[in-house]
């Protein structure tokens, strides 16, 4: 294969790869949250914060040239899978 | 707020901010890779290299402990951002 090819698929391999590690010490911490919550007795959503959330993260795309709208179904994708481990380890305990 | 849930929030926020920054450049790397087949005449789609990428990234899932499934939800979402990306540039053109 031509070698500018192989070097911007093996960027995009490294960067998929760093999301992955990233991805999974987000939900490392996230259940952290789950457990600090039950423990408090706080409610699971908080839509201030997830007002906060999306308007930083919307702003830091704006910026760094994605689409602001690709940056909220991010945070949709992650949340959605929140919400799953939260379900699933529920109904586990 | 208790410190403990603060601390717990702003690494999440922090691990998103890098997400949206890796996002932005995964696709401005994907714009090149657009180019380059459109320079030299290739199909968008590779299959043996997406069978390649989904197996290495399950992979890499399954030993930092994050659902394989979700690292390919991550990579379908992520490429139906480039298919979009790829025709509305194909539309300007």
């Amino acid at each position: 294969m031509n070698s500018e090819l192989h070097n911007l698929r093996k960027s995009i391999d490294n960067i998929d790869s760093a999301m992955v590690l990233l991805l999974a010490e987000r939900f490392r911490i996230t259940a952290q949250v789950g457990e600090y919550k039950k423990l408090h007795q706080l409610p699971p959503a908080d839509l201030s914060r997830e007002a906060d959330q999306e308007s930083h993260l919307k702003q830091l795309a704006s910026e760094s040239g994605l689409d602001p709208e690709f940056a909220l179904k991010y945070l949709e994708l992650v949340r959605s899978e929140v919400k799953r481990l939260h379900a699933a380890l529920q109904a586990k305990n």
